[in-house]
């Protein structure tokens, strides 16, 4: 176990070479959204550009790309039978929904993916039908449960859960070798080995709608920008508090923050990381 | 008759702990919006979040959808006959309009409602004709109007209305057990039992369509916040015109403050109010 | 002639009472946008709002409504066959096209208005066939041709516009017994008695599709808050000019300003006009 | 071969006399945008407006038009059978798409233009099948390939370009007769007679989806305000790149920095250059 430190964050980003394209951050697709919940898509498109991701396809029902497109002028559109390798990360759950098409695409992404998958909100509950499919995966899979989506996905309660954080993780990410991020106060980030970093950003700013789905974004972006999944996931995790921390300290309150200002907050808290750096 | 000061409002209102996640802050439903006042549901949705909500559902009309969701990305949408009462707190009534289906949505919902229900707007407009409904209630109503809506209900004219404010005021919430928002120079807040608080923030710059529909969604999100009604309703009714005061003293004018300005200056005035709790 | 000036600015500018409340500051109607046109509605409708106007409704073909509230939360909308006497003021004009049934519209307000109305852009092109109707109008009405809507008007040569300004102007108020707002680097106002301010504020940053349609806006909100016609007129176009100016010396160039800019800086300029009231 | 400096951008911008008016800046259209990539089209025509643009009409699908119009509230629509040459410049390309209906709007353009014409994106995409109608054409034509899109015109592989580029960018745009934007970590622009321009500005926050389309929109719009192309071209490129090194020395760091942003800081850099100038 070891707590994830700013010094952590800032020796492992990623810096960005002189000669590079857009091709170099990594083409992302990111399947959320539904009729009921379009934001939830938008949040997640928004966070993943805003954390520096390449290139970045939707994967929406057409209804609601009018709603999207209004909040991201950046991304671009896909749809139907398409081969989900084509790119180098997907991501699939935010405001999905709860129907059976829902929980047909998680099927197909998870049965198809050979890229690295996070899997996230809707697309956690669709999961658990599907545990089996993790186990012989060749190709990494992420997931992102708060503690009731962690009930389910082990069948335990929720006080089960937040009474034994780390073994749980720790055990669950070991049998379905995956990378798990279990979020509360104390966020835990478990490797597929076992591996665990506590998160020490974050305050109950984010606890409100819609900022789950922003850190779903930013986990995309990062895991298409650094060598690494541990340290991508972490940083990630450790950026969405931070940009909530310092809001709070920076002209809002733990009560007004939404997931938007989290997305807004990034680059402020990107850009003094990178003066720490060079100082 | 108490004048409710910024001390009342730093002293209740309520701080966040740290182990608490989006359940925590509350889950309510606005029944807001139709196709002639679409942004009245956004603006209080809007309003609703960056006043702390936990999670908010809308209950709106389809076609609306698509301009709601491109203000605000972190709602969600519920439609059809849905259970009012799996929520912690339901708004009902900006920008629903005077047609017979606004007048049933209303009936419905008064009739069902066992979570505290506020009702704005055209709300009360249809309200006048379900009073005797309000009266063997058991779960708390909430009422706003300004002194136009407040002659409609009572059969006074407005005149009458201004010349006799908290007597008025405070016959209506006691005969219908309510609480009273009647707005004003002076906006008065009064409780079934017949307390009464006067609210001195506030100026001519929220003379202006929409800012009590921002006040509405600011209102639903501090009952599922505070742990009783009555500061929770003083405390909406204070930020709500501190945040106009502070606009006009830094950047804005009494003319040029938007509903939306009241929005973005929320954040604004809760760092400020909370800087003052720690000193 | 007369030279408007800040401290005519400034000592006409209506100040608002404390007891005053959204229908003081008047219910305005904006029919305005089309299908390939729609942004001219949503510029002009915000500026109003921003210029504070108390109650705004927009009458705009249904197709465009989505569009425009996504940038304007606080109108309201109607359409059909309304009574444009309800309202307090009436602006006609900005990207309604130059089409058979906008030519309709504008003859079914001209003939209908009791009320103080603008024509704007196209409405002054469909205007030039009903010309005569604006003499013998006992409601004022207010008319703001650039040069080439000038010349067409007046049959005269855009050079031969340009040429004779004051004269041209002068005369042509008188005869239709109109408020002229005669564009250009020095903005005329003429009133239908002929007396004539000249406009010292504005730069070439104005002169980008759009910013008529925000002066649109401006002056429909200042004609219902002001006692007099002469000096809301004079007042909305000198703050126009103002704002571009006040944006070009802090943070813009004359190049980049848009007509959006130029609303989102009204709020600083009337800031600052009030601070030097007080001073 | 020369370095494009701070001091060319300075001297060549063009300044604005007092006297000008929206036509003085010219009457642009832009055909962009499709389906599946919506956001090309309201970054290149927010980005020509933010850059100068006196009037921008847009030619996009009908289904996209609620999407860019809530990006972009200053740009007009043209649909149908247009006369491309009453326009004084043209940009075709950006989210066009690689359809036969992209390609034939393509062809179409290509072959009516007499007006100076960009061509981005898809739009080179289609090129690659026309190229010989380029070489009779009288009036000027614009190209702004990356290495790939290079590689695509020119039949060699993209390492190919990259080890020559100065050489492969000065015979294609000799033997075509264009203006050839060789996109890359220096840029290079090159004029039909073979000058070159080799541009010092820009990092990698370039490298996201968008940023090329950002351009498009700021070379169209600086194409009808200088009196040349070849310094309107390298001032387009010089600006773009200028924006990004700001935004990260700004609050922004490499890794944030979206295509939005890019547009978003025009005004600060044209702001600090015209105060260069005055000093």
């Amino acid at each position: 176990k070891q707590l994830w430190t700013k010094k952590d964050f800032i020796s492992s980003l990623p810096k960005r070479t002189p000669f590079s394209h857009k091709g170099s951050f990594g083409k992302g697709i990111l399947a959320a959204g539904s009729s009921n919940m379009p934001g939830a898509c938008a949040l997640a498109a928004k966070a993943a550009l805003t954390s520096g991701i390449g290139l970045l396809s939707l994967y929406v029902p057409e209804s609601i790309k009018p709603i999207i497109a209004s909040h991201v002028a950046e991304a671009m559109y896909v749809s139907g039978d398409i081969d989900w390798n084509m790119y180098d990360g997907i991501a699939i759950g935010p405001g999905i929904g709860r129907t059976a098409s829902a929980e047909a695409l998680l099927h197909d992404v998870l049965a198809q993916a050979e890229k690295p998958l996070l899997i996230d909100a809707d697309g956690l509950y669709h999961l658990k039908h599907y545990l089996p499919l993790l186990k012989n995966k060749p190709s990494p899979v992420i997931l992102t449960p708060h503690p009731g989506e962690m009930a389910r996905l082990t069948g335990l309660s929720v006080k089960e859960v937040e009474n034994d954080r780390f073994s749980i993780a720790s055990q669950f990410a070991k049998e379905y070798q995956v990378y798990l991020i279990l979020k509360g106060k104390y966020t835990i980030v478990t490797a597929p080995d076992g591996m665990q970093a506590v998160n020490p950003t974050g305050n109950p700013a984010l606890a409100k709608g819609g900022t789950g789905d922003v850190l779903s974004g930013m986990i995309l972006a990062f895991m298409l920008q650094h060598h690494q999944l541990f340290p991508a996931i972490c940083n990630a995790v450790y950026l969405h508090g931070a940009v909530s921390d310092q809001l709070v300290s920076k002209g809002h309150s733990q009560m007004d923050v939404t997931a938007s200002d989290i997305i807004n907050g990034i680059p402020m808290v990107l850009h003094d990381f990178e003066s720490d750096t060079v100082c």
